[in-house]
């Protein structure tokens, strides 16, 4: 399909009039409205989105109990995306108009002690607590036609035709890299294939086991296959995932409502003499994680957390356990550094070693953004593309 | 001190009687008696014992409680040492009548999945949750004059003249070696230096906490000095600790008991821009495992479990502090392969890059066993040497 990357000029430094898709109560569609956003200040960037996808994150900060402190509304969501630069701020240099580029969630400043070692990408400057409006002065730039502010998304907000994302927070890729899949790349995607080979660094005939097979633990499959991994044993619910998940190297299934009077950790420990070599957590519950932890093999077992916890219960681990060699581990977005890791990420995908075409389960034109929300909710998508009408 | 290493051959096969420290009743002290020791059967080794140290395991099992599944008595304590082979049993090529060995608590059969691994010393074969009698049939080799068994401590026993241990608790050392050095690598010292070393693998330049300054603390910190950190803080409620800890590279100190409205952690943090790279907990608190692991930097910080857990308690993290990019770890041993390890922690010390020589704090005659107990429970010693007097 023909999609516009060109952008105007004219409205450098002025604000751009466009449609947004705005989340106005918890739990409501979308009302699809005309909005204001301002021009770039310093630092920042404004993007005609090109492309988007949902991500559970959204779905999380859209269902939020309004009295919650991160919940915000009215709010434009979304942060999977690709766009092109239409104007940028004072001393942005790293990006300029026409670029293409993808919005992450997670800043990478370049300057601070995490950005600059090779271990963290926790960038301590900007942090990774604020999940509302931009990060060097905690403002919007979205207003609605009766001037009300209109809150951001983790600085991000790409249910816009227009948004402005901080520098620190936009990463260029290549002109000619399909936007589809560029969108897979801002986030979900990317976390699972991070977590598997840059935080747990999985070898070649290594055991893995992923708790949840949605986009990010289908990303962890596809990668521990990619590395040569011996047996992939995905866990879930949804007895369907099994063979939705064997097309992305899922090798063994265990669903945990049929377990009988075994734990998931026994019945996995049965399956990989003795425990996983390494174990992802990919749905954010306590308890779950417990269970990867517990999968995972005595002597050098490795436990990813990877999902966000969701009901703010603490973890508990026996130190025993501990004392046996296991290691438990996680990061934000896989432990990928955004702007260096993700055009590494697309080179993969260019050279035929990441193959990121089946986690595109439908499109929807950006009128239409409400249907892909009943799609993740009805387990019906892993990703639902949602094509800019520009 | 002149010590005789050679052994008569006029046993082999044969019983020996000669005297051991029997632990009779929990915390009681230990009574000097004549015992009888059997020959070692298939894969078992007759140790002529030399030297010996006291550790804290050996006070555990000591003052433990008569009802717990753990206590056994009468008892021979003791595992840190060296010795020369007496004899060997059936099948036992490793070592021969004459060679100076190490005993060690940890197996290492050399042939299972985790001793063929270079990411595990946690034999599977043999396990490490045995802590009472031989491995292969679980029978004492001992008995007292009365035709009683005297039961084992983790196969090793060696408060007493003559002991049995199982080659794959056997570690052949250069016969030069220095005989009272030589125990120090039996157990507690190289498990500090193991886990800095080896599981930490701590660079020059990074910020350390140590939880506990007793042997194995301190061990972390003469292990973290030789690579270079910049910063070891040593926590310990004891204040006399920061002084003696100086001799072993100990930088700064945090006594919990006067930090006033702030935790060690908050502290910690305060000291070292946001929390150390690498935090040790060397004694076996689940609530001082987990200051250990608040400590720690996000980003990268990493918590190594070294102590074992006393009380029972589980540990309890948050997933969002995981998620930051920390990681908690542990081992048994510093995670060093005795066999492999030892020697090469040994050839350290001769190259001058592992200093031991302060872990000797006093020395004892066999007959004065008891006093070693004294000193470590007073809080003035860091290792007694018991010298055998054969």
């Amino acid at each position: 399909m023909p999609i516009i990357r060109s952008v105007t000029r004219e409205y450098i430094g002025k604000p751009i009039r466009c449609k947004a898709a705005i989340s106005r109560k918890s739990g409501e569609p979308l009302v699809i409205e005309e909005i204001e956003l301002e021009p770039p200040k310093s630092w920042e960037v404004r993007i005609k989105i090109l492309y988007t996808s949902l991500c559970h994150s959204d779905v999380t900060f859209w269902k939020m109990n309004p009295s919650s402190p991160a919940a915000m509304f009215p709010r434009i969501l979304g942060h999977e995306a690709v766009g092109v630069v239409e104007s940028v701020g004072e001393h942005v240099e790293e990006v300029k108009e026409g670029d293409l580029v993808v919005p992450v969630f997670l800043p990478n400043c370049g300057e601070c002690r995490d950005c600059e070692s090779p271990k963290s990408n926790n960038c301590s400057k900007f942090g990774n607590e604020r999940t509302v409006d931009m990060p060097r002065d905690g403002t919007s730039r979205f207003r609605d036609m009766n001037g009300e502010v209109v809150h951001n998304l983790f600085g991000i907000s790409s249910f816009s035709e227009y948004t402005v994302v901080d520098v620190t927070h936009v990463v260029k890729i290549r002109h000619d890299f399909p936007l589809d899949k560029a969108c897979l790349l801002s986030c979900g995607v990317s976390t699972g294939v991070g977590a598997v080979w840059k935080v747990a660094d999985v070898e070649k005939g290594s055991t893995v086991a992923v708790f949840g097979l949605g986009a990010v633990g289908l990303a962890v499959a596809i990668a521990a296959k990619q590395r040569g991994a011996s047996k992939i044993i995905g866990v879930d619910l949804n007895e369907d995932k099994f063979e939705i998940g064997k097309r992305f190297g899922i090798t063994d299934f265990v669903n945990p409502s049929t377990c009988k009077d075994k734990s998931v950790s026994e019945v996995i420990k049965g399956m990989t003499n003795g425990g996983a070599d390494y174990c992802f957590e990919c749905i954010g519950l306590a308890s779950l994680m417990e269970e990867a932890f517990n999968s995972s093999r005595e002597g050098w077992g490795k436990t990813v957390i990877i999902g966000v916890e969701m009901h703010g219960s603490p973890l508990t681990l026996s130190p025993y356990d501990i004392l046996k060699g296991k290691t438990i581990t996680g990061s934000l977005f896989g432990g990928l550094k955004p702007k260096s890791d993700i055009p590494l990420l697309a080179q993969k995908y260019l050279d035929n070693e990441l193959n990121l075409d089946g986690f595109i389960t439908q499109e929807v034109d950006f009128k239409d953004i409400n249907k892909a929300f009943d799609y993740l909710q009805q387990g019906m998508s892993i990703r639902c593309i949602i094509r800019m009408d520009h």
